[in-house]
């Protein structure tokens, strides 16, 4: 079973296209997550480190059933420190455990044997030896094309030993992603381009799915390449931020979608993690709340519901 | 006193534009390091860790007055686990207490308030709170630029509260990396517009190095785009890694530096950390030797030698 056909089983068996991002942030966590370790300021990075692993497995519980997927983003687990790596070693082991297809979103990209470094790293597990060393064991990881085609093939490599998968960024959901990736190259734009390519590396799994193990990351606040992608390249699975908080409406994600909802995941963070005032008690209800709606809202914009 | 002022300075009083890059690798360790730590396979993570951390503070040692700039690449840790990012930071850590720039290889790049985290991590510290909490404390960062403009101003905002630079992926060494990089766009390479983007978000220092705080990795394999930048952008920093074990010839380099060999560090990793059999008891001396040479022959080639 490839990578695309375990993402269309997760979303399926959770009925929405929902992906959860981990993006534990102190100044919005619950006051009774702070109050104890430090209120305001925390104490030290253990203690911040600490705040974010209760709140990311208390999240993790909270949306279990509601959504297949859930995307910790590292640059929020790497503010809390060597400490909050550790945290996300655990938060990423436990969504593991609990059945999550997980993307490990570090928008990582290197050459030759460092990418090979952070592919194990991130995916099966790092090689040293004879030995095979678990690290983040993820499902699949966020990966950035600039660096070219030997860039991104170690994570390919390592993706399919795995029946892990990529996401490739091809047009990000910032305001200002358009400055490279909007460019004219050669008589189309460098995104789509880039989405040629992404094309070209993935492998379409045997089963009914039929999605590629390389998908591409466009923002929900671009919606007419999320339309472009899934009429020319309707195998590249794609994940799809910035709905939500970052203001890419409920319409504008629609074209991402084939038949039945499938092909696309779209995250949320913000709106999920944080729809409540810090000194809610009622924290985990809302967010329990905030992802059924979410979850429900994008299985009917999709289609997914009622098949 | 700005980035770019601070790297001349390392570099001058070096005597050398070469920078020593930390890439650990289990199986290229001496044996001497390995055989008390598993042998032909580590232990585990913490071993391999501990290994990592021995070996780069070796290094530091090792190549001290003989280079002012040293470039630790966070993938190796990274695939030490939590335990190798825990030894990064004590590497950093010892490196900024024996006077090196350092630059953090982490290529990293995200979005808005993400970039903003991977930036504070990396340079002045993470802000939760009212608190400053460093973590990896580097004097400058690699960073992708595909994302956009509001990728990269976090990283320079937090680059110019400190002191600190960024190097901008524009030309990577890589075989493969004009597949996007040399796209005809506009009239120009991909990478000629990433150039003069980097060249428009730096701030040149008002010292007399006539330096800009936002520089640019350019690969020693790229001489034709190491004289171009030298020519038409000479206020942009350059990090040219490539040169030794990758293949780039000592002459490809000369085109990167400016009057008296200003301008441009030159990454070497492996021919420096590992030119030696793994069985050899003299890696010391080897290691010491081979930065001496290197040294040298960069300070001949950029003609900051006899200056």
């Amino acid at each position: 079973m490839g990578f695309g056909e375990r993402l269309t089983e997760a979303t399926r068996k959770a009925g929405t296209p929902l992906c959860v991002g981990l993006d534990p942030r102190w100044e919005s966590l619950p006051i009774e997550l702070r109050s104890k370790r430090g209120g305001e300021t925390p104490e030290s990075l253990e203690a911040l480190a600490d705040a974010y692993e209760e709140f990311s497995l208390a999240v993790l519980n909270l949306v279990h059933g509601l959504t297949g997927v859930v995307k910790p983003q590292m640059a929020f687990y790497e503010a809390a420190g060597t400490a909050g790596l550790v945290a996300l070693a655990r938060v990423m082991q436990q969504a593991r455990a609990m059945g999550y297809i997980t993307i490990l979103d570090g928008k990582r990209g290197d050459i030759a044997s460092t990418a090979e470094a952070y592919a194990q790293a991130g995916l099966g597990g790092a090689r040293h030896g004879k030995g095979l060393f678990p690290v983040w064991g993820a499902d699949s990881l966020t990966v950035n094309p600039y660096l070219g085609a030997d860039s991104v093939e170690p994570f390919i490599d390592e993706a399919r030993r795995v029946e892990g998968g990529l996401f490739i960024l091809v047009r990000t959901s910032n305001p200002g992603s358009g400055l490279f990736q909007n460019l004219d190259c050669q008589g189309e734009p460098l995104w789509q381009r880039v989405a040629r390519q992404v094309k070209a590396w993935g492998q379409v799994s045997s089963g009914e799915a039929k999605l590629a193990d390389v998908g591409a990351v466009v923002g929900a606040t671009q919606p007419a390449e999320l339309a472009w992608m899934r009429q020319n390249l309707p195998a590249v699975p794609l994940l799809v931020p910035g709905y939500g908080a970052q203001g890419g409406a409920l319409d504008a994600i629609k074209p991402a979608f084939g038949p039945n909802g499938s092909g696309a995941v779209v995250n949320s963070s913000r709106a999920i993690l944080f729809p409540y005032q810090p000194d809610a008690t009622d924290w985990r209800q809302k967010i329990h709340h905030a992802a059924q709606k979410s979850a429900k809202e994008l299985a009917n914009i999709s289609g997914m519901a009622g098949t």
